[in-house]
């Protein structure tokens, strides 16, 4: 088999880390497998060479910044095939760039455009474990070094396992899989043992951390299956793997019970770090919701829900709400502001008390009745609703900043995740 | 103008010393010059890498340590290039291999094969300044990053200033140039205005720290004028060029005063780095001389200076003693204690307890009595020879270690480089 591993910086942050992180790795290569391994840079890396940076200039440019922090990845790369060799194996560390990954200009987050991993496929036939740095590649045009955003190395490792053919791709972190719930907040949460990426993606999208989104689509639309676990044990993690292999593709089979058959709700999500903006009394005439979006689009802002109440008809005026990451709330505020006496609204208001709970599950489309009994726990645990969105297989609520873990245990117990009634849930039956 | 600086390690040691670097990088370049620079790496960065390769292996693979290494001129040329950009000048760092540096594939060691300095010249010809991480190449058949050994940023300068066709190459150093001796032991020594290329060889070979023998090799064989001077200052320094730009080519103008002239010896250099072995009472036979140095050899141990005695006609036998680098004298022990029983000899002696005096200037090939008036001034000053050995412009005494600093002040004296003298010499008539 060809595998492909990805360790986090948290994994490899310090020389004895170093070492154990070569042991998995050699015994993997051990068991006959061909080992591409991607990395992140040791621990706060990153961050201190960012710190550095700004030290030396408060806004540096990206070209720049991209050739510093990329250093972090090929230090690690290059230590960690030091400790590989020191165990007898052959390792040879490999920059983003001499890995072949080619990618946009876009300094600071560029995409990947192609692999060309002849280097790696090189070294795979001369028997070698394969170190590649995380995190980067080089820009197709101007044959600079990029970087694809934080925490990006994920994403560098599933797009190895597509363009290797790899069976699978292995995200070691510090964390033993995604769980129904975060267990901080809920307890008796459950590892879960396999979702598809659909239900993956709304996870990451709705604040669960283990996975970035772009890693996600990336093995979604490759259909490379993505094992999460721990680098601290040996346990089984979560398996993200293309629908169909979860649950059988004809529905009628959904009530024989099989294992591996879905819950209604795979799990809970939330997320703390978004506010709300309000634009009260805007004038209810074509255009003018457009007009303000595309104010706050054109300062780069990510607006994740929106809701527009009904206009009342005594005013012809509307109340829009979205919600956006807190980080950006201050420069969204001052854009708005700016634009008041153009569009005419009366108030713009500001919430960062916010936090957004989402159930998540394919489930969900071929059960009925989902949402009312998501509201009616939220009902039940007095928490009130202030803004809605779902999709097909996820529902989505803002509430107060307070309410959240008693919004998120609520919904967790409703939809039958709790880690005593597993065995129930998994006969296929007790929901 | 087209200018290659050079900026060492302690010039960038952290945020404020970039800064400032970035400064005298940028008025360079106001009075209209190209500017490239060659940047090693902060401070002590590589020694801490070192060190940390160490912990994770003993014995690192030379490859990966290549690549951790490399990674610390990357960051500082990164940072170099912010700092610059910071103070309105466009700015764009490159690696070794991206400034076109191909080297062998002796990792730790390589040695500058070609450059093809494309991305550099494109960039200055878009009016960039261009910071290249230093000590670093790419190997011509495996495309791997290879290091040129310790202090190679040196070399790394003079190679590109003579493939861009630079007017000059500029080593900027913590100290202001060359010096008749080291200041630390002669007070009054005197700061080198100009040396030739060969003497300055000489220097270096004998102990003078400021510039590598390899950079200066380089130098002459490319006929690059060299500029030693301060980071801290705007002094000039030592400017090291060819023979012909400093004295008369026709030696009948040397009678005439000219500034510059040269004093008969140009500087002192010593050197406590060596040890001496002696093997006593060896057979006085052909080719025993020969088996114990292949043997030493064979152990890549470099030996400097060689001295045999006249064979004692009685006996029939001889002593032979050498010197060589103290970290390599307990090796070199034991390979030849373990010749004992085949060649014969009676006895291996090691003294570590030497240093190397070497008196050097190109006026000793036109001025006898050079040799004369060196030991005579060490006989006053009650020093002791050990060794001798000469080349056309250098004489090396080996002393014991105590007596070195007397032994440098005596000659530095005698051959009129003391401060107080300075007018009188280069009136040239004084010696």
């Amino acid at each position: 088999m060809r595998v492909v591993q990805k360790y986090g910086g948290s994994s490899v942050a310090d020389a004895e880390s170093i070492k154990r992180v070569a042991k998995r790795i050699v015994a993997t290569k051990q068991q006959g497998h061909d080992v591409v391994v991607v990395i992140s840079a040791m621990g706060d890396t990153t961050d201190d060479l960012m710190d550095l940076a700004l030290r030396v200039s408060p806004q540096p440019p990206p070209r720049e910044l991209d050739m510093l922090l990329t250093a972090g990845e090929r230090m690690s790369a290059a230590l960690l095939a030091m400790a590989i060799a020191d165990q007898g194996m052959h390792a040879r560390s490999l920059t983003g760039s001499q890995a072949g990954i080619i990618t946009t200009g876009t300094h600071g987050n560029a995409r990947i455009i192609d692999i060309t991993p002849g280097r790696i496929t090189k070294a795979l036939d001369e028997d070698h474990i394969v170190i590649v740095a995380g995190f980067q590649g080089v820009a197709q045009d101007t044959k600079d070094v990029t970087t694809l955003g934080r925490g990006a190395s994920d994403t560098t490792a599933v797009a190895l396992a597509a363009s290797l053919g790899a069976d699978f791709c292995e995200i070691y972190t510090d964390v033993d899989g995604v769980y129904t719930a975060d267990p901080r907040i809920v307890p008796s949460a459950r590892r879960i043992p396999e979702i598809s990426y659909e239900e993956m993606l709304e996870m990451a999208a709705c604040g669960a951390k283990i996975l970035h989104l772009r890693c996600v689509e990336y093995a979604r639309r490759e259909s490379v299956p993505v094992h999460v676990r721990s680098s601290f044990s040996d346990r089984p993690g979560t398996w993200v793997r293309d629908l169909a292999d979860l649950t059988p593709a004809d529905p009628s089979q959904q009530q024989e019970g099989s294992l591996v058959e879905q819950a209604i709700i795979s799990g809970v999500a939330h997320d703390r770090g978004e506010a709300k903006i309000t634009i009260v009394g805007v004038p209810d005439k074509v255009g003018e919701a457009a007009r303000i979006f595309e104010a706050v689009a054109s300062t780069e802002i990510n607006i994740d829900m929106i809701v527009q109440n009904v206009s009342a008809v005594q005013t012809g005026r509307t109340d829009i709400s979205f919600t956006l990451p807190k980080a950006d709330g201050a420069r969204a505020v001052a854009t708005l502001n700016a634009l008041q006496d153009e569009v005419g609204f009366a108030d713009v208001l500001y919430d960062d008390q916010i936090g957004k709970v989402s159930v998540v599950g394919v489930g969900m489309r071929s059960h009925p009745g989902v949402t009312a009994k998501f509201f009616s726990a939220l009902a039940a645990a007095d928490v009130n609703i202030e803004m809605i969105s779902t999709s097909e297989i996820r529902i989505s609520v803002v509430v107060s900043q307070d309410d959240v873990d008693r919004a998120v245990a609520a919904a967790h117990t409703a939809f039958g995740l709790d880690a005593t009634e597993q065995a129930v849930v998994y006969a296929g039956t007790g929901r």
